[in-house]
C-alpha cells in the first residue's frame, strides 16, 4: 500500500479515482500529490492545450505524426518500434505528459473493424512483441503506457454497449496473449479498459478480466484507466478493478462516496486504486528527466525510416521496381492521394503534424528524370471524366506510371465500421481505365485497413502496400520506389480475396448488444488454413528487392519431456542488393484432444544482409508454445508437433516434425465416465477389461466384444451401457469399478 | 388433470415415471392402466421380442424397411410421407406397438453427423413439413409418434454429455422450428428429449425448453420421453418437464420419491407428469383399431415407390438416363453394392426386412438386353487389383455402364461421426480408373449422408444419388434406371465442393463437454450464399427426365400493413415425358436491424405434369415467413422483402421485391440511449435537433453539426457525449430531454 493512503481522507481518496478534467487527474496538494497528464497517441502526441475532446476534432500541438500501427506492425521489428517509443517519449516529456494513450493491440477479428489502423496485427505473438517494444521504448523516458483497448474491443459498431461474447480459451489464445505478453515483459504503466462489455459484463466492472487475469495470473502493477467515457456504473467499476475513470465526470466521486458510506463498497477497494495510481505516479516521476523540446528534424528522419520499414511490395512483375532513378523517361504520379497524402486515420489518435512529406514532391527532389502528374480522381469520390482521360493519356504517354490509391478519411475512422473493403468507384475507374492501355502500371496504396484488390492483381507491374504511413509517408514511398530504401514490410494481416471469405463474416458486427465470436480461435490466418481457403496474399509475406535462401534448417529437442525445442536455419542474401528477410517459425499440433489451428506463429526474426552474407539464426521455443488453454490452465499434449521455418504463413522453407513426450494428462473417471473414457484410462481400461470376461449379460458383452459395436457406444456412460439389457445395478457396478481403478 | 391420478398412491405414481423394461411402460392393474409398448422407428418398426438393446444389434421381428429420412427428405413430398406414417402406423399395430420412435427431424448442421441419415434436412421447413405429415399418417392409426431428438442433438461425439452452445435466435429459427410446426399442426403424442445438454443443462432438465417453449409457446399436449439412458438426475428430470425416462432404471421411481418426501420436488409436478401419460394413453386407445397383421407385399411395393420419389438425378450428361430397356447392347453392372446393398443405417433404426431386393437382380429382371456384374471392390476396403482390373475389362466391353459406390455401414452409423465425407478408397480408385476408360459412367449412390464427389464431377455420364432407399431400394434404382419411375427427388442437404467449406467446418464436434454453434443461423444453404460459396449441387437441386419452365409469376401483397403476400406461378411440363418439379419460394429481407441470411425457404410445392400439361401453383406467406426471432418475440420488420421462384437455392425463374408497410418497432429511449437511437427516433430525434441548437457547448455542438462526426460519434450514449468538453451535468440533461420525449 503507497503510504500516503493512510494520510488521505475518504472525500480526497474518491476524488483520486477520475479525472480532474479531459485530460487531468486530481492533484492533492496538501500531500504533495501531482496532477498527471495523459494523452492521447499512440502515433503521435496529441496535447490539447485549450479546449479539448477525444475523437480529433479541436486542434493539438504539433508533433510527430509517426507510421500508423498498421504501418508499424509490418515492420516485423521490435527494436524499431523501440525507437519509436523512444522518440514518442521525448516529444510526450517535452510537452509534460505523463501517460500517452498507446499502444494498440487489439487483434484484427475483420477487415471492417474502422480503428485497424491503429492495431498492429491478426496475430497475438506479433502484436505483443511489437507492443512490448514500443512500452519498453516509451517507459524508458519516463512517460507511462496505456495498453489499449483491453479487451475484445474489436469492432466500432455500437462499441459503448456490445458486449463481446467469447469462450475464455478464444479470449486466452488469441485476444489476451498480446496484453499479456507487454505486462510480463514490459510492465506498462496503465491498461485502458475498453468500452465494451465482455460476456455481458462492462469491462470496466469485469472483475475476473481486470483482477483475476491482469492482476493475479499475469503480475500487472500498474493501475487501470477506463477508456474515455466508458465508465458507466462508478462503484462497480472501482470494484471491478477500473482504478481511474476519464475523463471528469460529475458525480463519479459522489456516487463512490455514496456507496462506500451504505456499505455496497469496502474502503480498502478504494484504498487499494489509490495505492495503485500514485505508485505509479511515483514511478513515473523519478524516471523523469528534464526535456524542454525535441529534434524534430530527428523524429521526421525516423518516421520515414519506419515507413519505409512498413511498406509491403505485394506485386512485382518482370522487376519494374525499383525505378530507374536518372534513366528510362518520363515518369508519371497519377493519383491525388500523391499529392495530398493520407497518412493517419481520423478520431482519438489524429496528430497535427510538424510537416508533412507528400510523394509527388519527394519524387520529384529524388530522380532527374521528367516527372508529371495527373491528379485522375477527386477524394470526394465525384466522378471526373475529364481528370480520368487526362490520367489515361499521361499514362499512354510515360516510360514508367506510379499510381497513387487509397481509401479517403472518411471511408475508415475510429467511431465506426467499414461496411466493405472495396476501393472507391472513381478509384477503381481510373485502375481499370489505366491497366487497359498498359500493364506494367505500379501502384501505391495509402490505407489503414486491408483492400480488395482483385481488380489490380494480374493487372498491374506492382502493388506496394504503405498503409498509412506518417508524415514522412511521402518521402518513405520515394525511398522505396527508386530502391533508396528497400520495401522492409511483411503483412501483419492477410488480405482476403473477397470480404466474405473473412472468419467473422457471418457474426459481424452483431445484433445491437452483442456479437458471437463464433469463429473461435480461427481468427486471420488460422481461419484461413482450417477452411482451406485461397487468399490474395498471406499473413507474413512481402517481396523484397533482393532473394533469400533458408537453408541448413535444424529441429532439436533436447530434453522431450521438457516440451523445448531450438529451431536454427541459416539465411543467406542470395541477390545484389541489401535487404532485409523475415524468418516465421509456425507450431502445429496436429493430434490433439481438441482443435488446434493448423499452423500458429510462435517466434520470428528479422535480418538485415549484405549480397551474399549470411546469418544463422536461433529460436527457443517453450512450453507455452505448444500449449493450448485448457479449462486447467495451460496444457501441453504429448506427440507430434510441426515446425513450419516459413516466409509467409504459405510459404515455407522446411517442415519438420518433432516428438514431445511430456507426461499426458489422464482425466480421472468418475460415475459419469463414457466407455471411451474407460478405455483411454490406463487403469480403467484394465479393470473395465476384466470385468466384462467374467460378466454374462449377453448384449453388453458382445457389444463390448465388437470393436464396430465399441466405437458406437464409445460416448455412453459406462453406468448407461451397463444398465441396457441388464437387471444389474449399474451404477453399483461402476462404483464398484471405481474403486478398483 | 387425467381423472385417475387422484386415485393413484405417490408409489404408483413415481413408479409410472419410468420404464417397467427397455420397451414397456408399467401398468397399474388395479386402476386398468395398461402397459404401453413403444418401439424403435423410424423408418421401420423394430420391435423385439426377445433380448432387447437399443442400439440394433440384436434381432428384431420382420417388418418393411422404408426408405431413410436421408432418403425420404429427398422426396419434397409430404402427403408421400403421410402415407408411410400410416403403413408404419399398420404394422406398428399389427404388432402391438403405441408408440413408434420417430421422426427424428434434427437439422443436418455438418455432413459428419453420424446420423444424419435418420435426419430430413439442412432445412427446418422441409424438416417440419415432411415430419408433421409423417405423423399425421402415423397417428392416424392410434400409433404416437416421439419426434426427436429435441433438442440440438446434432453429432454423435460425445452425445450424451456434450453441451450445445446455442443462442436463443439461433435455436428458434433453425432448430426448434421442424418440432414447433410438427407440434402446431400434428400434435405428436410424445416429443423424445435427447441426450445433450443445450446451454449447460440437461435437455432432459431443461425447463425453458420442455416447459416454457414445447408447452407455453406451442401447445404441446403429449407427453416428453427421454431417450433411452438419457436421465441423469430423475428428479431434476420431472421437475424440467421430462415425464417418461426410459428405458427402465433401478432407482429412478425411489430417488423421485424421496425427492417428493423431502420436499425437493413438489408432488403437483408429479401429478403433471402422470396426467400427461394417462392421458396419451387413452387418446391412442381410443384411436386404436383391430389389426392383425400388414401386407408385406403393398408395404414393399410403396417402399419401392417412395425410393424411386428419393432418388436425386445429379448429373445426366447427353441424356444417358433414362437407359433403354431394349436395345443398345450389353449393360454392365459393377459395384458390389448392386448386388449386397446398403440401404438402412446402422444403430437404433436397424430394421429386419422383410425381403430385400438387389439392383442387379431388378436390372436383370427389367431388360432384355444382355446384363454383366463384376464386383470391382471389397465392401472391408481391402485392396484386391484383380477385381478392379476385371470391373475395368467389364466397362470396356460394355455398351452402358452402371456403377454402384456408397458408404459401407461402418463408415457411419448412430453412436460416432465421421471425420471426413470421402468415398473409400477402394471405390475410388476403381472409378479412376473406369473414368479414364470411359467418359459415360453411371453413377449410382448408396450413402445416409454426403460425400464428396468432385472425383466423379466433369468424368461421368450421370450420377443418381439414392441414399439408403429402404429395402425396395434395388428395384427403384431399376425403375429410375430404365425411366419406368422418374428420378423424383431433389436435394435436402447442400452437397458442398470441400469438407472444409461447411458451416461447423471450425466448430466441431467441440472440445469433450462443449460444442459452440459459431456459425447460428447460417446453417446450410444459408451459409454457403453468406459466405459466398461455390457448392458442388445446391440445396433444392436435382434433374428430371422431362423439363420445365416457371412462368407467369405473380407476388401480390394484398394487405401491406398485415404482411401477407400471395405468389403464384404457372408451371409447365415443356418436354415429352411424365415428370415432378418442385418449385421453391424463398424470402429474403435485405435490409434489417439484424443480420438475415440471403434466403430461406418458405413455401414450396411439389407438382406431377404430363407433357405439355401446365398448373397454376398459389402460395401464401404469412408474418412468421417474414419475420425473425428478437429479444421480444418474431419480429417483421417495415421495407423491402426478395423472393424468389427457384428450382434450388440456386436456380431462380423469378426474383421479385415487395414492399411491406408493417409498423416498425421504434426502441425506448433510455438514459444509456446512444446518439444513433436518438436521432432514429422520431420524437427524440427532433428533442435533441432543438436542444442542440440551442446549447452553446462549441464542441458536441460543431460534432453534432458535421455529417461525419456524427457517424463517429453515433454509438455514444448520448449522457457520454454530452459530457465531453462540457461541464454539464449531462445525466440531468438526458433527463430532461427523456422527460421532454
Amino acid at each position: 500500500m503507497h503510504h500516503l493512503v493512510a494520510q488521505l481522507t475518504i472525500e480526497e481518496k474518491v476524488t483520486l479515482l477520475s479525472g480532474a478534467s479531459l485530460w487531468n487527474t486530481p492533484a492533492v496538494e496538501r500531500l504533495g500529490i501531482p496532477a498527471s497528464l495523459l494523452t492521447d497517441g499512440p502515433h503521435g502526441v496529441r496535447l490539447q492545450l485549450d479546449f479539448g475532446d477525444h475523437l480529433g476534432f479541436n486542434q493539438s500541438e504539433p508533433a510527430t505524426a509517426f507510421p500508423t500501427a498498421a504501418a508499424t506492425g509490418s515492420t516485423w521489428n521490435p527494436s524499431l518500434l523501440q525507437e519509436m517509443g523512444e522518440a514518442l517519449g521525448r516529444e510526450s516529456r517535452s510537452f509534460g505528459v505523463d501517460v500517452l494513450l498507446g499502444p494498440g493491440v487489439n487483434i484484427k477479428r475483420s477487415p471492417l473493424c474502422g480503428r485497424n489502423f491503429e492495431y498492429f496485427s491478426e496475430d497475438p505473438l506479433l502484436a505483443g512483441a511489437l507492443g512490448a517494444a514500443w512500452v519498453q521504448g516509451l517507459q524508458s523516458q519516463g512517460v507511462g503506457a496505456s495498453v489499449k483497448h483491453f479487451a475484445a474491443n474489436n469492432q466500432e459498431t455500437e462499441r459503448m454497449r456490445v458486449s463481446a461474447e467469447v469462450d475464455e480459451r478464444t479470449l486466452r489464445e488469441i485476444y489476451l496473449p498480446a496484453f499479456e505478453h507487454i505486462v510480463k515483459t514490459a510492465q506498462p504503466a496503465t491498461i485502458m479498459a475498453s468500452y465494451n462489455r465482455l460476456n455481458g459484463v462492462y469491462v470496466t466492472e469485469n472483475h475476473w478480466l481486470l483482477e483475476e487475469v491482469l492482476r493475479d495470473d499475469w503480475g500487472f502493477e500498474g493501475y487501470v484507466v477506463s477508456d474515455w467515457g466508458a465508465v458507466s456504473n462508478p462503484p462497480k467499476a472501482v470494484a471491478g478493478g477500473t482504478d481511474l475513470a476519464m475523463p471528469a465526470a460529475d458525480g463519479h466521486a459522489d456516487e463512490v462516496l455514496a456507496a462506500v458510506k451504505n456499505g455496497e463498497l469496502d474502503e480498502s477497494v478504494v484504498d487499494r486504486a489509490v495505492s495503485r495510481l500514485l505508485t505509479v505516479l511515483d514511478r513515473l516521476r523519478a524516471a523523469q528527466q528534464a526535456q524542454e523540446s525535441f529534434d524534430r528534424a530527428k523524429h521526421h528522419e525516423l518516421a520515414r525510416r519506419i515507413a519505409a520499414e512498413s511498406t509491403v511490395l505485394l506485386v512485382n512483375r518482370k522487376q519494374v521496381l525499383p525505378l530507374d532513378v536518372q534513366d528510362g523517361g518520363t515518369l508519371a504520379v497519377i493519383g491525388e492521394f500523391a499529392r495530398s497524402p493520407r497518412f493517419q486515420g481520423a478520431g482519438s489518435s489524429h496528430i497535427v503534424p510538424t510537416q508533412v512529406d507528400n510523394a509527388l514532391d519527394a519524387v520529384k527532389a529524388a530522380t532527374s528524370r521528367e516527372v508529371v502528374f495527373s491528379a485522375g480522381f477527386l477524394l470526394d469520390g465525384t466522378e471526373d471524366d475529364a481528370l480520368l482521360a487526362e490520367a489515361v493519356e499521361t499514362a499512354r504517354n510515360a516510360a514508367n506510371v506510379v499510381l497513387f490509391l487509397g481509401l479517403p478519411d472518411r471511408d475508415e475512422s475510429e467511431g465506426f465500421d467499414r461496411t466493405h473493403i472495396d476501393l472507391p468507384a472513381v478509384q477503381l475507374a481510373l485502375l481499370q481505365a489505366l491497366t487497359a492501355v498498359r500493364d506494367d502500371v505500379v501502384i501505391v496504396l495509402s490505407n489503414g485497413s486491408v483492400v480488395d484488390l482483385s481488380p489490380a492483381i494480374g493487372k498491374v507491374g506492382a502493388i506496394l502496400e504503405t498503409w498509412l504511413g506518417g508524415q514522412a509517408g511521402g518521402s518513405a514511398t520515394a525511398d522505396v520506389l527508386f530502391g533508396t530504401a528497400e520495401p522492409g514490410g511483411r503483412l501483419a494481416e492477410t488480405i482476403p480475396l473477397s470480404l466474405a471469405d473473412n472468419p467473422a463474416h457471418v457474426n459481424w458486427p452483431g445484433t445491437p448488444q452483442k456479437v458471437h465470436y463464433g469463429e473461435r480461435i480461427y481468427v486471420g490466418y488460422r481461419w484461413y488454413d482450417a477452411t482451406e481457403r485461397n487468399v490474395a496474399f498471406p499473413f507474413g509475406f512481402g517481396l523484397s528487392y533482393t532473394t533469400f535462401e533458408i537453408s541448413d534448417v535444424v529441429v532439436a529437442v533436447a530434453d522431450p519431456a521438457a516440451a523445448k525445442a531450438v529451431v536454427s536455419a541459416v539465411v543467406t542474401n542470395t541477390g545484389d542488393r541489401d535487404g532485409s528477410e523475415v524468418v516465421q517459425i509456425y507450431v502445429g499440433d496436429p493430434k490433439a484432444s481438441v482443435d488446434r489451428p493448423v499452423r500458429e506463429l510462435k517466434a520470428f526474426a528479422k535480418v538485415h544482409l549484405a549480397p551474399g552474407e549470411k546469418r544463422t539464426l536461433t529460436f527457443e521455443l517453450g512450453e507455452r508454445d505448444f500449449a493450448f488453454w485448457s479449462p486447467k490452465g495451460w496444457l501441453v499434449e504429448p506427440g507430434e508437433f510441426t515446425i513450419d521455418v516459413a516466409t509467409s504463413s504459405r510459404d515455407f522453407a522446411a517442415h519438420e516434425v518433432i516428438t514431445l513426450e511430456v507426461p499426458s494428462v489422464v482425466p480421472d473417471l468418475d460415475a459419469d465416465s463414457t466407455l471411451g473414457d474407460w478405455l483411454e484410462h490406463p487403469t480403467g481400461a484394465a479393470v473395465l477389461h476384466e470385468h466384462m470376461a467374467n460378466q454374462d449379460a449377453p448384449t453388453t458383452a458382445a457389444m463390448f466384444a465388437d470393436e464396430h459395436m465399441r466405437t458406437m457406444v464409445a460416448s455412453m456412460p459406462l453406468r448407461a451401457l451397463l444398465s441396457f439389457g441388464s437387471s444389474v445395478d449399474s451404477k453399483a457396478v461402476v462404483a464398484d469399478l471405481l474403486a478398483q481403478v
